[in-house]
């Protein structure tokens, strides 16, 4: 599991972060271009001064994702029915995901959080369950929420199963891009109907085995569709 | 639900404890002799600053504690079996607290924690589970956890989508049990894919908007697939 905080401010932030990963155990931390990194991440990051030393640090989103299969992003904005790319889950309901799981949650910058361009890189946007009255929390407060909530999940948890890799999904998304295709739809459309079946593949956890299954289903049906239409 | 700082060391945590009580809903702070309080912490609190005007110095613990019918102390360190004193249980254990529980929760200096002194005037004592390696977390993101927990299962924020209908999956489900068995898919296959696909379905917590798209979808493949198959 790979914590990835995007275009952090401050520096306290980045610090407090690193200490709530090794109080819940995690390792990896990934920084796309914080506006300043030193003395004061190490300070505030107390005794894990060893996970602010061996962070990662990027000059893009895409850099710090390479190699990652699930890509969770993290909003206070979850929106409304209409806004499809900020149909979020709270965490809470996030499963399904362990330590060694190949995935990385994101964590955007303290005024602007996530924005669109980061988040449509998601395939899971997430939530922490706050007061309407003021749901925004402070960077590295969100981070101790969810790392702890994630440790908990896994404390619960005896069965693990792996999740689909990036490559089966993608691979699902186009067999189903052809599918609509075929079917007619095109523009804004279709994108549409694409967005809603990558966020439904992405919600649900998709196992291995089930990735696989469905690749088969939809190879079929595209295959057929173009033996008809022939 | 009452929140006790006891003799906080930095301004700074207490202002973000302070956030971190209006984030998950909670208004009552106390604060007893705290190292400095003034203009830091209510810049660290941000928009929780009515939670740092209204909170209460006390020059006593047991002033803190007046009126108060139960007693829950906060530790990192949970000792082994023969320290009575600090036999804790772990967050996910406190139940039957909500926010008009008459109960308060303390969290002890920085450096020291809850002094012995202080654990004994304790009728509870609760840890957050973190790792062997880095069990102790910095003080506001403690109270981020801790309050996090508390308010875990009452569901604060209504998620604002409108969940898919019963009605709706079903016929979703219909579409594509036609799809597949106009694949060839029969018996055993067919019942795999069709819980496969069901599964999905539930586990992405379709919301009502997705689901009219995706009956629209699945009913636009099935329409064109008929007229091929004819």
């Amino acid at each position: 599991m790979r914590i990835v905080l995007v275009e952090p401010q401050y520096e306290i932030n980045i610090g407090f972060a690193a200490r709530c990963m090794k109080n819940f155990g995690f390792k990896e931390l990934y920084i796309v271009n914080p506006q300043s990194f030193g003395d004061l991440a190490l300070k505030f990051s107390s005794h894990a001064s060893d996970i602010i030393k061996s962070a990662i640090l990027c000059s893009s989103l895409q850099e710090a994702l390479k190699g990652i299969d699930l890509v969770i992003g993290t909003t206070s904005n979850i929106g409304n029915e209409r806004n499809l790319r900020r149909t979020a889950i709270p965490i809470t309901e996030l499963r399904d995901l362990d330590a060694k799981s190949n995935a990385a949650i994101l964590f955007g910058n303290e005024r602007t959080g996530l924005k669109n361009e980061q988040i449509d890189m998601c395939d899971i946007l997430t939530y922490i369950p706050t007061s309407d009255e003021y749901p925004s929390m402070n960077l590295s407060h969100a981070v101790a929420v969810v790392l702890y909530e994630l440790r908990r999940n896994e404390n619960l948890r005896t069965i693990s199963h792996r999740i689909a890799s990036k490559e089966d999904k993608e691979m699902i998304m186009k067999f189903v891009e052809d599918l609509l295709i075929m079917t007619g739809l095109h523009g804004i459309k279709l994108k549409h109907s694409k967005l809603i079946f990558k966020r439904l593949l992405d919600r649900a956890y998709l196992t291995d085995r089930e990735a696989k299954a469905l690749l088969g289903t939809f190879s079929r049906m595209r295959k057929l569709a173009k033996t008809w239409s022939t």
